[in-house]
This record gives structure tokens, sequence and C-alpha cells, in this order.
């Protein structure tokens, strides 16, 4: 005899059986394998809760944790983790998470929940391009996961969505593990660019109805906050903008305690730049806080109804909308006294000198 | 000799000098105490910040954790437990928190924290009584904490605000410690109850233009279920509000991924008893999500514009209001389509049969 | 044109070239792909950490806890999950963690990590095996994970080693994953049965010299209970006990506090069983404990000098041992005064009426 | 009517009764308060427990964290804060804790816990003074908390304890709300001096028996490495040990995993600097780790057998001992092999130049 006998004691039919072939058992192993019921388990493959009966819910042991603030946590648990890579960049992780389901997370930090995704991407993309008379050409700073250009592909008036991510690991990832998303990596209508989207601007000839910002919030240390300054917005982004052209940018956390860490800069430096500029914000869940977004433009914004957002959504957008309609955009658009007020008086604009950032982790982020 | 002898070598003008009186000194002790400066450290009894410069700062090691889910925790830095107290019903605490100031803690729920306990507040309490013609007569269901009445009470209309707890120790504990509400507290048109509510509106016979639910969730075990049912709206509350009058009841969370936990059902319910109903929702940060309330009146709600809101507001309220004026009360009433078409098909009804609960602690709360 | 562009845009020789065969990319895709380096980032491909300068270390966000009491709590930070599956009777996982290399989990307790398991291991096998004089049959009960096996098979003496471990799930995940075992799973030596231990010692007629029980601490609601009983050791193990055998078993935490748990029950259990009981412990870093064993016999143990066991160990043992000599083995024999008391004085008996429960997860773990 | 009309609307004896003198209730206030028992709640005063079934358990809220190493926390409840204090140096707090019982936390470090501070004291004290002849003076190196005076108090051969700690909060805050030591420090034997330990040894011109450092770990950034160099050992330290005379310090964590961090180097200066040194360690379970301490000395260490060692102890310490006994000692001395061979590898000196330091808060600690 030259190896181990592995004997699985069992009454019944599969009591004496050879099982080889397995890829864990060498072939040089004498494998003699039966199964034996464990007394009071009703049956070998059955799933493990059925199995026993006290195995009603096991102890979650593993979790998510992401620092908000210096003493602030939002902590969930994980179930699995499903998918893990490394870029130029960020650490990538896709889990499985208890209350958010699947779960982007990028260099540490939630970036997108499969639960509630709907509410960023949406508000980041169709308020501007519904303001807009007739979106043709969309051009998407960072965006990688792939949803702001999912959202965008879905107006029947584009033509062209270019999205521009640094990072093509992340573009990869997302690509081949988010099925959201997968449909709009294939459509024709993307044109899918690896660069910095700053250098991408400054060597584009062509212009665009909308130029959507869906980068990383600006942090000590990356490279992202250049795409939030003054100079960046009047030199490099406003030529590419097409006449009538609106710019929308994701502006960070816009809750009653946090809308003075960048967004309130965000927006007081469009407003340096453009002539009309329109902050908005939306309670993100899986974000644990609202969060905002500002557009601009030197066009002025159309009044609309309710009713009449309502009829450009149906006419101009593919699909239903989860989140968005005319009443829920007006409720975006009304933000409360005191944020308003923080943003009326806010004085700081973002320059190469006077960045200001937000609590993070010091590292590149390029997809929001 | 028959003590310790207290050296504090110290040169200069403290050596040799005794220092006796101090509480932990006993009489029998020879205390010679003399200070010596420790090398580097520039100046006894300056503050431990600046007297080394290693401790630029200290590393947060007390931690206050909520469950808001079984595997979604929130949780923040607590600098320093100012008080606590323990309740027939519950544990009390007000904590230095590092994000949210003072935060007042019961049975480890944080129920109101100092840095945005306006926007619970002023929500829970102002709708309501500026949609009213002319509140007088104002009945507030648990609310032990007193901000609910302070906020009724800045009404000039009001001649009457009853508050209703069941917890004389929340109460005694929150007029003590809670500086913002001691005003209110003192206020002669407060009549305090200490009560169950149900009871308390069954017993009385008087009418009222508000009734204000400042109540705990429905959570399982917990006495408060009652006071969101069917019946009880029907048979003890209604009666009790004068013609024209209006409810307006907390309704838990009112996020896009919570509010189907108890905000639809209670929303609902009360669509069985009132013929007009309004749900509302804003986002709370310390709470980590968006809150709910419900008004709801056997009257018409009028339509305002913000502007008539806010000529209203500047009218009745004394002091300025920090989240609420015209235009965030219309962005609250309209809640977003996902949020609202949940609530037009919800179809559970609270009864004491019925009830649905909130993921929480099993244990009485009385004062949300 | 049918299908994404893709734009690398780049300078140097991959400008322009195409890219194909990647299996993201669909054959309908016109693929220009070029690569532009980010400015101020010096080489594509090159490793996250070199290639920005601020990526030195990036945030910790999954943290795997462990439950050790209701109110302590085991906190590490896990930086992959390496392997995850699934049993009958347990959830399975091997994670590389921060501070205890590739570490074993089970329904979500750690059972074992690369940095310290050496010591749970040889602590468990090899003072029972060098007190027998000349042993050659062993029985494991449980040790699905192949480490106390692999110690076993050390001794030259031994020319058989059935391991019986209930859950083959764990038997193979450990086969393939834990590299370190891999020898012992192919020795020929080693037979591996999937069974109850309890039904298959007595089922078997053989004899053994040493019995180990490397099984799941008693938890309520879980079948191991059972293999701690008087009942268990008096009728079913000791009669497959040789003449001179040794029985030894793992005993749970033996720390200062924690050592009443189940230790010194288990200990008391054995003392109404055999005539000779050496109980022992030692502080297992990963466990954040002290570990107890207990070796249990009808004949009487020798006394060694320490001398003597080097001796034995260098004889008997192929290899080093990294925690065990025979200083050691004299330490860990000899408990501190405080545990000792608490055996001593011990006066419950482990039945199936009279199980004491450690703090756990109420589920079946077979494996410790 | 002037003020708050209070109802505690009850029936029976209290039912309009009227409360007043209250500390919280103005003068001005018509206080007519009456109690109603709520339904199902039989009797006001009850203890929360019992007055509603429900609260069994309260969920806890309140989490102590140390973090160990930079990925690895360990983590209780704390039910309540007991007192806490700021000295010059470090932030001071006395928590009642779930696991541990009372807990001394500076500066975030777990220090000293009710239910386990007799391994660590009984250690650091009783084995150098039983080896010493006989031990009349002994100087104590920091021990604010007066836990090492105590034990060293209680050798009957002792005429003078001089413990010497920098922070007199610290030894105030110990002093009047650590009742195990107010004993010992009303003890007519013992010499406080609040200074820094070194500058006092280089003043004192008296020798001691026993020196005994009960230091913070060294740590970077604060003062206490200094205490731990080779030329402090040599020039300060030494010249103040009487012939015979031993010093034992605490030298950090000395688990399987920790020894190289600090224990190895601290153990190998001494072996630098005196003829004889004794590493010995014990698992003390508040600080999740095994605890090292260093004997040295000129005079080489007699050998006892336990008997001895429990003949001595019987004979020169009043009262029992809880840890150490002969057994126990002959049990800590003996080093695991793993440990034992770091340690005789080491090469690491402590210089002031070549200082190691343990994972900490930077601050400067003065009593352990």
């Amino acid at each position: 005899m030259n190896g181990t006998t592995i004997h699985l004691n069992g009454s019944g039919p599969t009591n004496g059986s050879i099982v080889n072939g397995s890829k864990q058992y060498h072939t040089d192993e004498t494998a003699t394998v039966t199964t034996q019921s464990p007394k009071g388990v009703n049956g070998v493959g059955a799933s493990k809760v059925s199995a026993n009966g006290v195995h009603a819910s096991s102890k979650r042991c593993l979790w998510f944790e992401e620092e908000l603030e210096e003493d602030l946590r939002w902590v969930f648990g994980v179930s699995k983790i499903l998918h893990t890579g490394v870029s130029e960049f960020q650490d990538i992780e896709l889990v499985e998470s208890g209350p958010f389901g699947k779960v982007l997370i990028l260099d540490g930090k939630l970036q997108s929940a499969e639960a509630d995704e709907f509410v960023y991407h949406e508000s980041i993309v169709h308020p501007a391009m519904l303001y807009h008379s007739d979106p043709k050409a969309v051009f998407i700073m960072g965006g990688g996961e792939g949803s702001t250009a999912r959202e965008a592909l879905r107006h029947e008036s584009v033509k062209k969505v270019v999205m521009c991510d640094i990072d093509k690991e992340v573009v990869d990832f997302c690509r081949e593990h988010l099925s959201a998303n997968s449909e709009a990596f294939r459509n024709r209508r993307l044109e899918l660019v690896i660069d910095d989207a700053l250098a991408e601007l400054e060597r584009r000839e062509d212009t665009f109805d909308i130029i959507v910002g869906d980068l990383a919030d600006p942090v000590a240390g990356g490279p992202c906050y250049k795409l939030y300054t003054q100079s960046f917005y009047e030199t490099i982004l406003k030529p590419r903008l097409s006449p009538g052209g609106i710019l929308v940018t994701q502006g960070g956390p816009a809750g009653i305690l946090t809308h003075k860490e960048v967004y309130s800069s965000i927006f007081n430096t469009l407003r340096q730049v453009f002539k009309y500029v329109v902050p908005y914000a939306a309670h993100v869940p899986s974000y644990a806080d609202s969060w905002g977004w500002v557009m601009a433009s030197d066009h002025p914004f159309p009044t609309f109804s309710p009713e009449e957002t309502d009829s450009r959504i149906s006419k101009r957008i593919v699909g239903d909308l989860q989140f968005l309609d005319g009443q829920t955009m007006a409720a975006i658009f009304a933000l409360n006294k005191h944020v308003r007020n923080s943003l009326a008086h806010e004085t700081h604009v973002y320059t190469e000198e006077t960045a200001r950032f937000i609590h993070g982790h010091g590292t590149a982020q390029k997809s929001h």
C-alpha cells in the first residue's frame, strides 16, 4: 500500500465505492472512500444551513471599514470577496456586502454599491443632459466604473460618449465584473480613452455638449485636485464645451456637516468661471451622507415644471429611471437653507496653490 | 514620622514649599512636596498638549457603536462621557462625540446630536404648524428630550404645549443637561406630563390643533408600536384633534434602502385614517440616513409658494430657523421617485396584530 | 466602425499598436489602443506603490473580527481572501492576515494561523508521544486541518495515524490549500476517515497508543460536546487505548480569566475516568489567550529531566521543533497557582446532561 | 400661574401630591406632579431591568479599542467611565469594562485591569525580592499606579520603598480612585517622589537592594526610552544598587510574535551591563499578550527548588499571592524554545542612538 487510505464510512449505496480523479487525490493513493452520514444529519450534500438546525445564521466575521472622518467609521459586513485587482494607481475590490449588495471599493473607499448606485449616476448624468436642448457629444472625465457612461448612453440624442479614465485596470476590472455595465462597455457610441483627463482635454480639438466630472474627490497627494481648479476650468475645460454646453461635476459630500469640506469650494470655483452655476444634492445611503453635484454653463438653464421634466425624460431616455423624475429633480435642486447659506458665503477658490482636501487616503483615485 | 513622604523635587521658588489642603493628602502625612521640572519640559501646569511636543494628538480609544442593521455599524469616537443615568425604561447617556458634538444616547441608540438635531426637530414641528392657520394648542407624544417642545414654543400663536413622555428620568436628565432646551423646560406655556401618551390622550377631554408623534420607532417588544396603529389613530388620537387639526409623526428611516422597514407602513396606516396625508423626509447626518415624517389631517393642506412659507415663518416663529425655509420645505416634501413609488404601493397597515418592526434593541424607548 | 474605440494614448513604441485577444475585448471592436503615461508617473506597468509616491501604504479596510466574549473582540486586518469554501457543517476561509500570516477560519472562528500554529500543534501532539515508551498507532479525533497529523507523523516510531474528521470539505480544503501540510496528507502512514469520531471509535476494534482530541470546543448546539463527556471517555474511547495508551485532548482557553469556561471541567471529567491526568497550557498569540490541553492515562507518566526530554526529542522526532524542548515542556506543565487552584477545586463533570459551553457561535465545528 | 405644570398622573397615594425641592424645579413653577404607572409596568422606582420584561440586556454601545499593531485591535465593551483626568503628560481614564473589571487607561493604552493586574505586579516585584537575601530598600522607577509599591510593601524585610513617577496627576488619580492601592499609598514606609526617575537616581546618594523598572515601554518620542539604555544602566542605575542588589525591569511584550519588538533588545542591553541576567514572561490576558520582565545583577542568582520558593514566600510576604508560587516561578523563568533562541541571538543594544520602539502613540507615558 503506497498512499493515504481515505474512508468516508457510509451506509447505503456509496459504502465502499471508490472515488478517484478528484484533483487533490494523487494517483499513488489507494483511495478507499466511503461516507457515513453523521447521526442526526440527514443527507450529505445538503446545504450547510439545512443540514444542521443550529446553523441558522453564521456569525459575521469580515467587515469593511471606511474611515469617513478621523473619528467616524462606516462599517459593513462582507460575505464574500468577489474579485480583487491592483492597478498602477489603486487597489480594486469587488465584494458582496450585507447591506448594499455588490460593492466596488477603490483603495479602501466605497465607490459604488449595487443597491443605490443609481442615485449617484442618475444624478450626475441626467439633469445636465435634460437641461441641454440636444446633447449629442458627451465627455466623461474619469468614470472608469462605466455607470456614468451607461446613463449617458441611454439618451437617444447622444452620438458619442468619450470616457477618459487614467486607470486601465479599473476600467478592465469593471468591464469584466460589473454586469450592469457590460452592455454600455460594448456600445458602439462609447469611445474609451485611458489617460489623464486633463491631458486628453488639452490634446483634443473637438467640443462637447456635456462634460461630466466623475472624478475622485480632491484628496491630498492625489493628482485629481488639478481637475477642480479655476485655471483648469477656464483654460482647458471650457474651450472644449460647445456653445450651450454644460459642465457637471461631482462635488463631494454635501451633508449638513460636510458640505464645507470641498463642496462649497467647488461650487464657488465654478462660480468664478461660469455665468450660471447650479448646485444640487441627494442622500446616497451607501456613502453615509448626502452627495453634491454642480452644473455650470455660460448659457442660462431653462426653467421647467416637473411635468415638463417628466415629458423630456420619457421622450429622450431609453428605459425607466429609478430615482429621478420631475418632482425629484425639483427636490434635489432645492438645497436646504443651511447648506445654501454656506454656499452663498463661500469665498475659497480652488487653485493649484489653495487646494482644499477631503479626509482621505492620500492616493490618486481617478474614478469616484 | 507617620506617613508617606511626598517629594516633588523642584528647583526654584517651589522647592521645599509645603503643599497641603489637597483633599487626597491625609493629615497624618508629612507632605514635603517639591517639584522638579522634567528636563526638556518647560513649565509645570502647562496644558498637556503644549507641555511636550510629542502629544500632538492622542489616539482615539473610546468609540460609540450603533448597529443600524445586523451587518451595518455607525461608529464614532467619544472623547468624554458627560452624564449617565438609568431610568425604569432605558439607559441614558450624554457623551461628547468627535464628529457630532454632544450626543444623547438612549439604550445604545443615538437620539439626538448637538451638531444636527435642528434638522430633525425643525422638520417634525414647523411644517404642520405652518400649514395650520392658527395653532394654539400642541400635544407632543414623547419628546422627553425637550427639543420638540422648544421648537413648538417658538410659535407666537401657541398658548399651550403639552409634552407627555413616559420616562421621567429622561425628562429630568435632559432638563438638567441639555442647555439648549433649558429655557423651553422653564417656559410657562409648557405643561409636562409623565405618562404613557396613549393613556394620557385617552384620559384628556381637551383638543389640540397639532399633535406631534415624537416617539421611538416601533420596535419589537417595546410598547411604542401601539402608538402607530390604525385603531390608536382612529379611536384615541383623532378625537383629540380640533377641527382643522393636524397630526404629524416621525416615521423612522426613509432612505432609499430603509423606507420599507416602517416608514411606508406608517404612511399607509395614516392614509387609512385621514383624508389628507403628506410624507416628507430629510437626511439627518448623525442618523446615517434620511429620516421620514408624515403629516395627516382631515382638512386639506393649503398650497403655498416658497415665498409664502418664508413669509409665514418670519411672521410666526421667533428667531431664525437653521434648516427650514420655503425652498427647503418644498424640497423635503418632494420625495424621490423610488420612495414615492414604494409608498404609493404599500399595503401594510399597522394594527396590534400586524406590527412591523425596525432593527433595534427590543426595549421600550419612549422619546426619539 | 462597429464597436468601442479604445485609446490608450501613449508615446513610444506602443503608440497606435493594436491589442487584441484580451478576453474582455470583443472581436467587433476596433481597438485602437495607445498608452499615455500620466504626467509625473514614470512608467506604465510599474508597481502601484512605486508609480506614485503617495501610495506608501494603502488604508486597511477589511477586518476580521472574532467575538471572544460578548464584550471582547479580537480584530485583525485582512489583506486578501485566499480561498473560501462551504461544507455541510461550516464556512471555511483562508485569508492573508496582517499580523498572523495565512489564517484558517471556520465559521467565523480563527482556527489556525501560519505565524504560530506550531505552538498549538506541537503542544497537542508531542508531550503525550514523548511520554509514551513507543507510540506506534495514533488516532486523531478531528484534526481536519492536517497539522496534528503532520506533527504525529514526525515520530519515527509511528506506523499508523488515523485521522477522523466529520467534515470532508474542510479536509479537502486544507489538503489543497495548506501547503505546510501537503506532505502529511500524502504520507502513506496516514489513514483518513470522514466520519463522526465517536461513531468511528465505536465501530473500530483496533487500539491506539495515543488518541488525540483535536476537536472544536464544546459549543452549545454543536455535536462536539459529546466527545468531552465522561461516558464517552469511559465506554467508547478508553477501550480503544492500548495498554499504556495516552489520551490527550485540547481543552479550550486556559487563561487566568477563561480557564473556568470549559478547561477546568474537561480536566475534572478526565480525572473521573483516568488514574493519571496532566493539564498543561501555553499562550497562543493568535488566539488572544493561553490555551489548555489535558493528557490522561491509567499508566503513570514517567518523570523526565528537561535533558531527557531533549534527548527523546532528538532521537524520535524528524526535524526541529520550534516551540517545545525539555525546558519549555517543563514550563507548560507548570500551571500557575491561580489556574492550578481552580482546577483542583473544580467539581463539574461533563455529561450529556450537564454540558458546559464556551462562548461561541452555536454551530457544529468539528476541527479545531 | 407662572411656570411649567408637571403632572405625573398617578393613581393611588401619590396622585395629586406635590413634589418640590428637586433641584431642577425652579421655585416659580407650580409643580403639580402626579404619577401614573404605565400599563403593565408594576411599580415606579423599580429597577430598569425588572420593570419591563424586555430589557434583559441592553446592547453594548461603548467600546474601548487599543491598536496593538497597525492591523491588530483589542476591543472591549465599556459600561461606565468612572473617572477621567488629564496630566501634563497623558490622558487618564478609569473605566468599568465588561471583561476585565475596572481598567486604568493612560493615553489610550490599557495599563492595568482589576481582573488580572496581580499577574503583572506579582511578577515584576516578587521574584527579584525573593532571590535577594534580605531586601530592605526598594526603588521603583515609574509605578505611579501604586500596585508595584503595594506588592513591595508586602515584604516584611522592607524598610523603605521609594516610588518615583514623573506624573503627579496619575499618582494622585490612582491614589484617589484605585482602592486596592489606597493602603499602600498611606504606608509610612512609602516615599513618593514626583520626578523623572533618571534625574532622581542621578541626584540620590543612597543605594537600594532592589530597583524596579515599572516604566512605559520605549516608545518613539517618549522620554522613557532613556531609562532602557546601556549608558543609563551603567552610569546612573548601577551605582545606586547596594552590593548584591538586583534590578528588575518590565520588558514589553514577550509573546511568540512580539518578543523582538523591544524585549530581546532590553534583555541583550542588560546582558552588556550585568553579569547575571534572567528573562522571564507570563501571559497577561488583558494585555492580549505574554509579557516580559528581566532581572539583572552582578551577584549570582541562587538556585531554589519550588518548595524553597514557597517557603520564602510564606516567611517573607504578608498575605497570599494569587499568581506566583514556587511552581509558577519555575514556569515563568522557563521561556519557550522559540523566544529563548531569539534572546540568545539578539545583538541589538539600546543606546540613545539606536533605540528600538514599540508600536505606540508617541507620547510620554511614565507609568506602565
